[in-house]
């Protein structure tokens, strides 16, 4: 180990771009690479019980640390985590994926290697990939190691830049070869911005703001994951109400004056719809509209009337600028604002928020219902918490309610893999442990991916998991088969499920089914130092409002010859 | 549901083929095709906790019933299932998967649906699925009923004939589409051997055997994936001594006189090697040497003394019989050792086997070690069970043990997906109700897949399970990293596990840690009615010795510059 080689290369550069985690499951072909980890003084290895944990833990990573990287091994492990690879593409997260494979002469014999489809193909499974990630590479023995180390570089360079996963394959060997240290640091991401297309967008914006009375901002998950967080709040901070779409909740402050709720287009309450789209401008930042965050393409957006800012490009009604980066354009937007203030509807920052949600007590003694299940959860959340929230009726019951300053929500709206969340809260928490995680998922969700609850207790995770115990699928019983025996799931006693697997008994675990009984274990849950699961049961056939609107208008688009809406 | 539609045909054709339980996980572009499921009157819906388990579930329940179906939804389903359905591709075995799609008009609409990758494009994950699946369809509502029909008649029948997975992608809208019911059955399998090819082997085996002294027969997995296990019985029965590959201990009985045990290269027994090395002709039925069932490319056949017997076509030294059916190249290699009984060494029915294992007796109070676990655990075994053994230091345990009469072994040394038959449990159970399974699994390999313990349990399945409790990824310490953390596991109390998941109380479970106390948990087990776990616990760094050799293999092969051994 002495020898510095590709493997430390390929840690080296992880390193660089803020990798402190490195997630997977390990396999013969990998085992070597391991060792490599092992020694490496920056990044820590994160075992998991399986692969598709392991893709869904770095994916939860990347989404607050801005990169993550996978270790699997070739065939078996891969596919296994492909699903998650493709969530993080789908929903732009950036994850390296790192294959071990079978050495060069191995794979140059092309004999049936175990975790080979026998054919002596060995590259099947880079093909499958290419479908899920933005750049690849495969590395071989047959080349020098600068080459394989500069294609490392190019990998983690666009996986980094294009903030969407990518592939590298590194045979066992190649892993082992000596390489030179890299004497400088990855290339930066250039701006892309045009200065004269953003000259012309400055002119373009102020025309439009000057004859403007009425101003709002509808934002999304994009805002995020291009990092232009920060030029979204210096927007929102001069008083332009705003909403958010479910996907987008976390670029914004929910305890701000001008916030008006989340736009769901029909099924938005009215106040937040009359506003987003009846405003004489809208600003749209990296907005993305999916058929679970739109109501099924419900949205009425006038595009004459709307800014909308992408990542790389903006267009004003037929207008389009670019190369224009979001930053840069909602930068020149904000100036625009200041400069028209004196005639736009804005609103003053320390104006009380006449959205903010009413208090609402239930009876302690109550039976849970998922309406009380919801506001107690929301009640309890505090700045510095993380929520993962999974797709379905825990995603859709905090959707009902505004999230307090300083809270960071998770979901998966577009790839909508039910599960991912609970392996996602042990990159979350890794990437960003001085933040509380709480966890929101359901019985049959949980039931996808309950493996990594070891994994979560064995890393002593203070995390806080509220399970909602409504045996089945409540998500698709709304949808369609509220009574069918394919929505039941195998009933599970959760609080024991968790002792278990935790046989140190470093955490608490409690079964509530009243309004007083579900306060009381979160307030616990607040004060203890572990892990606190909470089994929270609520009546089968409950579920939240946003989510019975969102599962009709689903269902619908599900039946044969479902009309097309006409929205864009 | 009055009318006939495709789905209902599709459910028509998998009941013709053997089909009775789908295995699957619920999803909204799938509900309304279950709700035919739920009306047919063959076929049983098993729910599973998540994709890779129903994989794997389909998977087994295919290797004892011949084909197996699988449901899922769109990308997020598919994804989580495609490490098992390559699964089946690597080791041969008929599984279709079926996946309910976005309606026509919502794929045809292009927008970001839930479960696509927000791209407008809906093929990608069926690209994927086409490098590991034999045979394709997707299903559109574009075409006419007829079409959809006969595109699903094509596919069931490539899948069981070629005995390979097949995909088919059903849109919600095309399940529902009214069909006409079928005419007649599916068109049966033809035979594939040419008469005169048949004619010219029988002379090119008379004229082999006419000189020969002495014949052996090294038999595998893919006798009994193409359906030649009578043909192979029939061979054997005129007292040629055999061995088989680890791979297909299944289609020989070990207990037979002319039995020798497994062939694995240079791992071999001195005994069986000689034998199936020296014969003056050796009959290989359906070998496919893999890396990890022949110590790592070790065999040392001569292909001048072979009669080679593949799917479809038999090779004697450098002359190649084809087209070529497997049974018939057996039963005309039987009447060539039937002619040439006077000549040839055969071994009597009757005589007792040589090769039968001593008894070996263990104190009981001793604690348990890899020897007395895999000695204790092969003496329990009997007639009509099923056993299951994760490829590992289960798989390995039981390889240096020889099985009674009438045990059917599952396995997965090619794929050697780890977890995978803790799921394939669940199939194999559901295929034959008759049988009694018994897993073997390591505790590392168990926790890939655990979720699916709950559906076993769900299923009063009266499974006996042995979870090695070992601390750890064994075979992965045997080959690298013996002390190395990332060989390390979460601690669960399985049994504890187990009981969260039966709260009805309906199963047991043991910790043991001694021989004595595991010889009466299984006596115990073999006794009880329901399910029965054993968490067993042995020495970390244990290993069995057949592991120990074929690890070593693997690390030498996965070194850097590693030679390329000579065999074929």
């Amino acid at each position: 180990m002495s020898e510095y080689t590709v493997a430390d290369h390929l840690l080296d550069r992880l390193a660089e771009v803020g990798v402190r985690h490195l997630f997977g499951v390990p396999g013969d072909f990998t085992l070597g690479f391991l060792d490599h980890v092992e020694a490496h003084p920056l990044i820590e290895w994160v075992g998991c019980a399986n692969e598709l944990g392991a893709g869904y833990a770095a994916d939860g990573y990347a989404r607050l640390n801005g990169f993550a990287a996978l270790s699997t091994t070739f065939g078996v492990g891969e596919l296994s985590a492909i699903n998650a690879v493709a969530g993080s593409f789908a929903e732009h997260v950036p994850v390296l994926h790192v294959v071990g494979a079978p050495t060069t002469a191995t794979q140059a014999a092309g004999r049936a290697t175990h975790h080979s489809l026998g054919d002596g193909d060995f590259a099947h499974f880079a093909r499958m990939t290419a479908e899920v990630t933005a750049v690849q590479a495969v590395l071989s023995g047959a080349d020098s190691a600068a080459t394989s180390t500069a294609e490392i570089d190019r990998v983690i360079t666009a996986t980094r830049d294009r903030r969407l996963p990518g592939y590298l394959v590194i045979p066992a060997d190649v892993s082992e070869l000596a390489a030179e240290r890299a004497t400088g640091p990855l290339p930066e991401h250039p701006s892309i911005t045009d200065p004269a297309v953003l000259d012309r967008f400055r002119s373009a914006v102020a025309e439009r703001l000057a004859s403007a009375r009425s101003i709002a901002a509808l934002a999304d998950i994009l805002v995020a994951r291009l990092d232009a967080q920060d030029a979204l709040h210096r927007l929102l901070s001069e008083g332009v109400r705003h909403a958010t779409l479910l996907w987008g909740r976390r670029v914004v402050d929910e305890s701000a004056a001008a916030y008006l709720g989340s736009y769901l287009g029909t099924a938005s309450d009215t106040a937040v719809r009359t506003v987003i789209e009846d405003s004489d401008v809208l600003v749209m930042a990296g907005v993305q509209f999916t058929d679970l965050t739109s109501g099924f393409f419900s949205q009425h957006i006038d595009l004459g009337r709307t800014i909308d800012i992408r990542g790389e490009s903006t267009r004003i009604a037929d207008e389009r600028f670019e190369p224009l980066a979001m930053a840069d354009a909602l930068d020149a937007v904000t100036a625009a604002v200041i400069d028209a203030h004196a005639h736009l509807q804005l609103v003053h920052p320390a104006t009380p928020n006449v959205a903010a949600e009413a208090g609402r007590e239930a009876a302690l003694d109550a039976r849970l219902s998922q309406a009380t299940l919801w506001q107690q959860v929301t009640a309890f959340l505090r700045a510095g918490d993380t929520v993962l929230a999974d797709q379905g009726t825990s995603f859709y019951g905090i959707a009902g309610h505004r999230l307090p300053h300083d809270v960071t929500l998770i979901g998966q709206p577009l790839w909508a893999s039910i599960g991912f969340t609970l392996p996602a809260l042990l990159g979350a928490a890794l990437a960003r442990p001085e933040r509380r995680p709480v966890l929101l998922i359901g019985d049959g969700a949980a039931q996808l991916t309950i493996a990594e609850l070891g994994t979560i207790l064995r890393h002593r995770i203070p995390a806080i998991i509220v399970v909602v115990d409504n045996a089945g699928y409540a998500v698709e019983r709304v949808i369609h088969g509220l009574q069918e025996e394919y929505n039941d799931i195998a009933r599970w006693d959760w609080v024991a499920l968790m002792r278990a697997m935790d046989p140190a008994g470093t955490a608490h675990g409690e079964r509530v089914d009243s309004v007083g009984a579900l306060a009381a274990a979160l307030a616990a849950a607040r004060e203890a130092d572990g892990l606190t699961l909470i089994q929270a049961v609520t009546p089968a056939g409950d579920v939240p409002p946003v989510l019975r609107a969102v599962a009709a208008a689903a269902a619908a688009a599900n039946r044969p010859a479902a009309a097309t809406t006409t929205a864009r």
